[in-house]
């Protein structure tokens, strides 16, 4: 049994299930952050509807709105023949977002890294509806949507239509956040459709065929050719990075007599780039940009941006400056959709910045709904809020005191319910209970009483973060969600959750448990850096390949798979005038402090380029993480993730 | 030496000079349409520019305006080292439009058929400067192209500049003809450029989209999936065609609710589609689309178009009609550019449809202004204007007479620069030229006087037609500019051309000479239907796979001629559901009534299909031609051009 785990900048490995496998000091998630919390119904089930009738009951509506990273993972697990499934979106197509940057420059092609959702619905068992479409409303009280297609207006008929649910998936992803920064909607170009991407192609060339024109100034020019990036994470790094190896490949050839004008700017707010990754990755990064020219300018916020200028405030000394561009990037974080707000509104969420699930991914104060990607967030249950439940579910012989003993009886199911307990224990390399019964002054004792177990477990919340918003959350959470769906009978007869502190009996479900594989940062010229689980760091030529190899394993399709696969053949033969192949990887273990030239075995140059089979790669990532999980390197990393997700900011 | 003839819907092969080998009898332009007329300056030089220094004269500036198919194939065949060369073009690519139909159904990715002007000018020897600018006006007074570019309206510099000339050359194609049908331009959508086709796909699509909608009634679900086709020349029959594939091998599975909701109607003012081509080539389009149930509307005009429906008349019964549809392709002609109308005012060709060029391409009336492809069309020189010098050429006794002798002498430069006399002959089946001088009661006579000479050439102007407006046209007059540019110096001392007959001397050049190769007209399904040199028409599936192989044998470069290969492939192995195969070829000589299944040698269906590599099909074709040369089969189409042309519609 496995289930599919997405890498995006990230790598991944198939993986047994981690919903069914959780036991403490084995368990290997690199670092992976658990997100549960209390509910008393989680149960995916909910009210039966009424509209069944007492033979055969009706198959329940499902509706799931949005066709994106979490969506498509829903449909793609969801044994749809149980329900009736109908979906939702504008956006006839899939889009594997992280191969957005390579668009920009022609590096893949927009037509590759699509998947019609029609393809995709058609080939699962039972009936998937799909409508084209924009939910315009979701109206909690009458459970329905209201929807409307804004497709081609010379054709007829209204367009506008509601569907009725029993259950809704909300996995309409977010939208780009401005910050209400002025001018920067009119002015500046966003990165996040498949249509951006192409607009921003076109415009890099525009640029050029501009500032080569024979009416111009150097001085107008060289404005012409100031790219600006604006949002040092991980998608602004990599568009810089591809454009500068555009530039240095193919444009330099082509516009030879403005070359010299050519300047890259990052603006980063805070003091790095590519602040969610691990430090070594952020400074090889800079420093890699340092070579490669491209001005990266930290510590500075936008204030506006006009046709012409993009202003800025230097944090630090509070100085103003503007500065003349030809294109700007606009890539600093998502904000909530108007629809996600309107209905956050109808069910009491109105002040939440994000829309709140619980740890089974139901939407807080309201059945029947559940959120799943970048349009929700999971409300961890914090320990602190359950602590006497938990005492007194711990406290068999109901003594008004614990023994060790006593919690190890309820530690697994604890474990499984607040995950922040196993995140705690490990950060403070407490191997033994028992450490926790310890007095201020550091004497071990027998029992402790309610407050002494306040004082034990008072720290443990701090572990709790929200996730990222990144495709790997939201496909593993539509992956989660639909095998819940697919269980259902089966988990009420048999709940697989923990047992409920507050509350009798065991929970429906294990609760949703997000596994991370790591990050990936390209970075130009063949470059790459990537962060894997086990607190390793690769920088290199090789890790380009490698992540060429799991891109291309983790294609939603044949389909495109191998259309992307034949883009980058095309870009090498084509695209470039000479091609370079890997030759080194600089491989970093993080209990060392010295940056070694090694090749190991299994990132070795020759045996990643010559074999990047999408199946070798994955097993050499198996092996490594097997050999990990033997308990060779336990130290694990404190930053595993980051603020990429920047509703909260 | 070798002239890179350009194939397009037309078999192309590798000519050896057109040029130079002009022999009457035993020439075997399969009907090629040769246009020649009387100039006394068809000279490439012109007068000497007035900039040059006495030592070392400056180089000639050449301006090109248009990088079609025109523009391109000037600049691929011009040594760009003898002049200074800048070409001006709205359009930073060069496009195989042949292929655009086959985008508008994504068989063929819109990037596969572009080459970047910079890439293509890159390789030339000498220094080609690009602009992506369009010309607003030509100032023919003070020889300067006036142009502006509308790039990145945020980008700074006007964007307006202005080159100055030595030679002009005008390659700047057409537009579409609307014909001023109201509606049209609101409401359609174009096939010229290669976002139209873009644009095409995405609308069929959302059609389909729109058409699944929970809320429509079947009455606008028909109407969304009506799609009309004006104009039934071999542009509108391969949308029709193409279309219908796409919907029967892919939206079908894609949209099976709406399957049987789907017309295709094409409407043709004329009685057939494909007019321009062989009658039996139309028939078989007819009877293939009836089969297919494609919808041929003859002889109907259309009216009118708004957002909803489409109005025509019955030519025959005056009667009219509205039909409502969901898209409208317009595909019925071309007409003259604005700024081409412009200069045509100032150099007193207001009145004419097209600018007039002579034989030689030079445009007439002007002084070092060429023009080629579809912005202009030869002026041919009739004979019957030159009829008297003529005669007296001939006439070398002065003896107010002349015999068959005297006209042999002179024959081969008459052929030259009067082509309709050749093919009056041939038309005539005429094989001995002693037939002419037969007197009313048909007499043969030993001597003819001026007035006999007169009546016995009375006809031959009649053979005259102007060139279509295509490709294979547009870049073999850039290539014989090219050479004409090339060759400047040797041939003003070594003059080339024939003798003047008005006048003394010979003409620097000889005059550009167009050689059909045929045409192509692919019909869906793998099926095409092909007009060969020679009088062969080809039918049937193996037909596909040849126009597969001569597409992609003329592929621009080496990096396209790659793309659609894979293109093609993609298609075959990710857009079908089955692939079909290559399996009868239906042969018909144009001696024979009957429709004969037959797989020659060079044309069967292994052979083609399993050896399809683009110098194997284009040996084919050279050895087809060999044997026709051979004299195996005289008899020549009478109507081989066709008036795909609309200017003078
Ligand atoms: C350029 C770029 C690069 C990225 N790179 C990575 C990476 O390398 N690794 C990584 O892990 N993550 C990456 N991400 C983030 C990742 O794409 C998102 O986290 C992920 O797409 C979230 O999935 P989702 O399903 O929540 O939303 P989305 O994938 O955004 O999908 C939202 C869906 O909802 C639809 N929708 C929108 N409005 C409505 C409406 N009103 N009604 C119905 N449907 C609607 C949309 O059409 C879309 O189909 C990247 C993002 C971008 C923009
Ligand atoms: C869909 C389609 C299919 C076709 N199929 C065939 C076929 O199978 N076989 C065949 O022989 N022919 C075919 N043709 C016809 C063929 O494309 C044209 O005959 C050919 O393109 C004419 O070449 P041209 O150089 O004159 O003009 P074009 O190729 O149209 O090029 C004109 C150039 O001028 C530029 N330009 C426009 N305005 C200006 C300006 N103001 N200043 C400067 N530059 C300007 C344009 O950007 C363009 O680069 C097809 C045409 C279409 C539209």
């Amino acid at each position: 049994m496995t289930i599919h785990a997405v890498n995006i900048k990230a790598l991944v490995v198939k993986e047994s299930s981690i919903l069914l496998s959780l036991t403490v000091y084995n368990n290997s998630s690199g670092g992976g952050l658990l997100s549960y919390s209390e509910s008393q119904s989680e149960s995916i089930t909910g009210p039966p509807a009424s509209n069944t009738n007492s033979d055969v009951p009706a198959k329940k509506k499902v509706v799931v709105l949005g066709t994106g990273w979490g969506g498509t993972s829903f449909l793609k697990d969801l044994n749809a023949s149980l329900y009736d499934v109908q979906v939702v979106s504008p956006c006839n197509y899939f889009a594997f977002t992280p191969l957005l940057p390579s668009v920009t420059c022609g590096t893949v092609e927009a037509r590759s890294i699509v998947e019609p959702v029609r393809n995709m619905v058609k080939k699962r068992k039972g009936d998937i509806k799909f409508w084209e479409a924009e939910c315009l409303k979701i109206d909690h009280a009458n459970k329905t949507v209201l929807c409307r297609s804004n497709i081609g207006n010379n054709l007829v008929g209204s367009g506008e239509f509601s569907l009725e649910y029993d259950y809704l998936v909300v996995a309409i992803g977010a939208q780009v956040n401005t910050f209400n920064t002025p001018g920067v909607k009119e002015h500046c170009h966003f990165l996040k459709e498949v249509e951006d991407a192409q607009k921003i192609r076109r415009a890099v060339i525009d640029c050029f065929e501009k500032a080569v024109l024979p009416s111009l100034s150097d001085e107008e020019r060289r404005t012409n050719l100031h790219f600006v990036v604006v949002g040092g994470g991980p998608t602004g790094v990599e568009f810089a990075a591809e454009l500068h190896d555009h530039f240095q490949e193919d444009l330099v050839n082509l516009y030879p007599s403005v070359k010299d004008f050519v300047k890259i700017t990052v603006i980063q707010s805070g003091d790095h780039i590519l602040n969610t990754f691990d430090e070594r990755i952020s400074l090889f990064a800079e420093e890699k940009f340092g070579r490669d020219g491209i001005k990266v300018q930290t510590g500075c916020r936008v204030l506006s941006v006009d046709d012409k200028n993009i202003t800025m405030k230097a944090k630090s000394t509070g100085e103003i400056c503007s500065v003349p561009h030809g294109l700007v990037i606009w890539s600093t974080g998502i904000a909530t959709r108007p629809v996600v707000r309107d209905f956050m509104e109808q069910i009491g969420q109105g002040k939440r910045h994000v829309l709140a699930t619980n740890e089974w991914l139901r939407v807080k104060g309201c059945e029947s709904v559940y959120a799943i990607g970048d349009c929700s967030s999971i409300d961890q249950q914090k320990i602190m809020d359950d602590i006497s439940a938990i005492f007194e579910a711990a406290d068999k012989d109901k003594s008004g005191t614990l023994t060790v003993a006593e919690l190890k009886d309820v530690l697994d199911d604890i474990i499984v319910r607040y995950p922040q307990f196993e995140l705690y224990l490990k950060s403070k390399h407490i191997l033994d209970l028992s450490t926790l019964w310890k007095d201020s002054e550091g004497n071990y004792r027998e029992e402790i009483d309610i407050e002494g177990f306040k004082m034990a477990l008072s720290h443990m919340d701090s572990q709790m973060k929200s996730l990222p918003a990144t495709a790997q959350v939201a496909s593993q959470q539509g992956e989660y969600l639909a095998r819940c769906f697919n269980r259902m009978h089966q988990c009420e007869e048999h709940p697989e959750g923990p047992r409920r502190f507050k509350g009798s009996g065991r929970h429906t479900f294990l609760p949703f448990r997000y596994k991370h594989f790591g990050q990936f940062a390209p970075l130009g010229g063949e470059q790459a850096a990537a962060e894997l689980p086990g607190d390793w760091v690769a920088m290199g030529h090789s890790t380009q390949w490698l992540w060429y190899s799991v891109y291309a394993s983790k294609q939603v399709s044949w389909r495109t798979r191998m259309l992307v696969i034949s883009d980058w053949t095309r870009r090498f033969i084509f695209g470039r005038d000479s091609s370079r192949y890997p030759n080194t990887v600089y491989m970093q273990q993080p209990t060392s402090n010295t940056l070694t030239q090694r090749t190991p075995e299994c990132l070795s140059t020759s045996y990643v380029s010559q074999r990047y089979t999408p199946l070798t790669a994955r097993k050499l990532l198996e092996r490594r993480r097997v050999r990990e999980e033997d308990g060779q390197r336990r130290k694990r990393k404190k930053k595993l993730l980051g603020q990429w997700r920047s509703h909260d900011q």
